[in-house]
């Protein structure tokens, strides 16, 4: 267990255990489904297995324009030695016989193959055959693509263009998928004001807003705007009350720090219980972030600064917020990489180094962007991704192979 | 120069060579931009470089909650042998004085560090300093993260959260974004009818107006449904005419084997000029792909198979699609990986394989997805990536380092 202190950080949660403990606080199940028509599917998650009503093909079907025959019929046609075969037009297809067909046409009778347009010649009522076929040549048989009875989408699957097309070719017109999670989203600050109404040198635009709303909207999930708090203890309850009241989970930014006002873990924890379950965390940045539990539902305390709310999202929020999806697994974009310049890391943090992976001579480099603090809203604006430095290590050395876990496309050709 | 032909590929066009003519004949410009509120504005892709109106930060300040202090006051200072500076509460520090400050207040004039709440111990009207601090520590000057007259964000860019969080910082309020591609989409083929219409057990529900919908949607472009055309010179022609009215995209599926229908380009060359630029691709799958040009805008003749619709998508419409909004290069996650198997290729032909990549004891391998032909909608659905064997190549071998490009996330753990 861990001791959670609202002032101080003299012990910090590692950031495992942190995710472990909060998933046992939380109880989490994921949100329920509803129906949604194909037309909108895309992009969603599916809530139940979907099991093919039908063999796709239905039926046995020419892959190829050209002529159905009798496989035997071409044993040993070449260009040199063509086969003469009679055309028909009837159903069935005989002894000798080829019946013209196109693309996706079901297989006459009697026919086993296929010879493709360009393996022929057309004569008057006949058409020569320049290759020989094996049975099934060119023929899609029925139920090769996927078969009645078959899962044809997982649950959790997060459908895109392909799964939408297979669901279409199987006449399915309605599919239920997970509700998009409702994300509350709170800045505090009295520094803060909304953009376009700023009067005073001092004040400062929340931009954390902006930031927070754009990863919960990529992840697929609703942001809902709950303004600025000022760093007044009402203010603060009155806000994460109505976002609990709304929302499926609570993200605040700024009035976590171990600093006087601390005031956002205080007000949750005078919200209900169990409140605050982790504050504290070893990572890097994102220090201060602190998790919270109220109804049931999910409330995640980040820090004021741009980059360490969004790696404190990163780590706590993204997994959780995919889990009310139904996702268990769905990593960024991984690939492995030559760090460019030897950086420190600290021991007994988890540190999250943003870096510019790209290509070069066929090879991929992770260049780290060099940064000051976690205020630098450009370090992550240059950055494509992120190299995570474990707690074990003093550092990473130059030419060291990392993984990089990718937000952005890289570049390089 | 190529031949184009309409009937049988006696010749077909590399797919580099196929791109070039293409874009010549093309003479591509991106569409307008448009302005666009920043509360809109996630995804979509920047027309100019947004220039910094003003320094951020505006002023120097603190990095952290702690004490506004002279550097020099602290040095030596140390858990043993700390420092007691007098608190003021002046807006200027001086000589052996601290200002408590929180995160994000600008720096009291006189001060140039900041020393951290937890490297102090309050005292009355006193504040005992344990640590030494270096000139400018835990201060985030001005114009650290970004200066003003610096370029913000460049034109081409998608926006992602954070430049969209680092606009929001810098009081942009609207952004000249380019304008949304609109992709007309049509499907060809007698027996092809709408989902939830069948009523015959040989016709086919059009699946490839879902998918490449899906594929364009994915890109940040707009689909439009123009639904499905017969086997009818007159009904596609129609149907081009309004989508090249309607759209600045016409894609079409079906109607483009070497087969007697071939009709697409047909009807395309008799609607205007220059009509079909290239016909016959050496790609596989998408081998029958054409590629036109009218009224100025693309127009790609798509394989009705839609995996081969899909690669043709992927090689053609996609880079031109990109080119509209902008963007110059947007490459999918690429990674290396090793092949799990041996897998055939063909001389002079680009072949997109499509692959499982995943991870196991942290190595990336590439499972080629088995398949046979290109109207398996679910080897699309079983693939998370594909992997190119260059036309110089007659196979990938077993235990290859191959590069994935991944259209879906990868498993393993």
């Amino acid at each position: 267990m861990v001791l959670v202190r609202l002032k101080g950080f003299e012990r910090l949660t590692d950031v495992d255990e942190a995710l472990s403990i909060f998933l046992k606080a939380l109880k989490l199940k994921r949100l329920s489904p509803v129906s949604v028509s194909i037309e909108e599917v895309l992009g969603r998650v599916t809530a139940k297995n979907i099991t093919v009503p039908t063999n796709l093909p239905l039926f046995d079907r020419s892959a190829v324009d050209g002529y159905a025959v009798r496989a035997q019929d071409t044993f040993e046609a070449s260009q040199f030695k063509p086969k003469i075969l009679k055309l028909t037009i009837t159903d069935s297809v005989g002894e000798g016989q080829a019946k013209q067909v196109w693309t996706g046409n079901p297989l006459p009778k009697g026919a086993d193959a296929v010879i493709m347009l360009e393996h022929t010649r057309a004569m008057k009522g006949k058409v020569e055959v320049i290759a020989a076929l094996t049975p099934s040549e060119n023929v899609s048989k029925r139920g090769e693509d996927i078969r009645k009875g078959d899962v044809a989408v997982e649950s959790g699957t997060r459908l895109q263009a392909h799964h939408v097309g297979l669901l279409a070719a199987l006449d399915v017109s309605h599919v239920d998928v997970v509700e998009n999670p409702q994300v509350a989203i709170l800045s505090t600050g009295n520094e803060l004001v909304e953009l376009g109404k700023k009067s005073q040198p001092n004040q400062i635009i929340d931009s954390n807003r902006y930031i927070i709303s754009g990863l919960v909207t990529e992840l697929g999930a609703q942001p809902l705007n709950l303004g600025i708090a000022r760093d007044n203890q009402d203010e603060i309850g009155a806000k994460i009350s109505e976002g609990l009241a709304k929302a499926d989970v609570v993200i605040t930014t700024g009035g976590t720090s171990v600093g006087a006002p601390d005031l956002v873990p205080m007000v949750i924890n005078k919200l209900g219980k169990p409140g605050v379950v982790v504050h504290g965390v070893a990572l890097r940045p994102g220090m201060p972030t602190a998790l919270a539990v109220l109804k049931g539902k999910p409330v995640f305390v980040l820090s004021g600064y741009p980059v360490a709310a969004t790696i404190g999202f990163e780590v706590f929020a993204r997994p959780i917020i995919l889990k009310l999806l139904g996702i268990e697994h769905e990593p960024r974009p991984l690939l492995k990489a030559k760090l460019t310049r030897r950086v420190s890391g600290v021991l007994g943090r988890r540190v999250y180094l943003r870096v510019n992976v790209f290509k070069r001579d066929n090879d991929f480099f992770a260049e780290p962007v060099r940064t000051k603090g976690s205020g630098l809203l450009t370090t992550m604006t240059k950055a494509n991704g992120y190299v995570i430095i474990p707690e074990d290590r003093e550092g990473l050395e130059q030419g060291e192979t990392v993984v990089g876990h990718l937000f952005a496309p890289i570049g390089g050709a």
